[in-house]
């Protein structure tokens, strides 16, 4: 698949897709744009952040806030509050273990289940 | 970090590097140039191919092969035998659980360890 394409695709904001599997790892792409995503950790997982075009506002808890642009990755190692929003559109792809949530255990508006992720 | 950017350090072909870790997934940079990747498997391993820069020919035993461009993204499936090559040099993104070895079982000229992928 080419991830560009599969970027043309998804039309939401803040509704992770999921594109593969790697054993017990999800990929997935994500159109940010906005502040919706609230606060929240993923207590037992890892989580990998890719950009794939635009740009994303990274907060990591007691650390200084930083931006990412394409082709800048970046892992949130687990249990670390994070944060991250844009003003314009920013793709990016997501790499967790499967059993991350995701917004951690925080639900609020753009909570989405993984049942909607894998469709 | 920036992944074109971690590509300019490296010098060699066929030596995997790892650059991060998710969970029990590690994330490497390699770049390829010319057919001394043996056909090989990993029996318990599913194998993330991702293009940054360049063309790859990938052949999966049994299938047609095709080439992959920048921004194509194909995952090899545990136990598939498969083999990759690249006239010019291609920068690739691996993602692969830890217990993977480089060339499966098959060691030739290329093979690296996991000590040496995570220098």
């Amino acid at each position: 698949m080419n991830i560009p394409n599969e970027f043309s695709k998804i039309k939401e904001h803040f509704s992770p897709k999921v594109i593969g599997e790697v054993n017990d790892t999800y990929i997935k792409l994500a159109k940010i744009k906005g502040e919706k995503v609230p606060w929240h950790n993923h207590k037992n997982e890892d989580e990998l952040f890719y950009i794939i075009d635009g740009s994303l506002l990274m907060e990591i808890e007691n650390e200084k806030p930083f931006m990412m642009h394409k082709g800048d990755l970046y892992i949130v190692k687990k249990s670390i509050n994070h944060r991250v929003s844009s003003q314009e559109e920013c793709c990016i792809i997501l790499i967790e273990n499967k059993t991350a949530l995701h917004t951690g255990t925080v639900h609020n508006e753009i909570t989405t289940s993984i049942t909607a992720q894998l469709r």
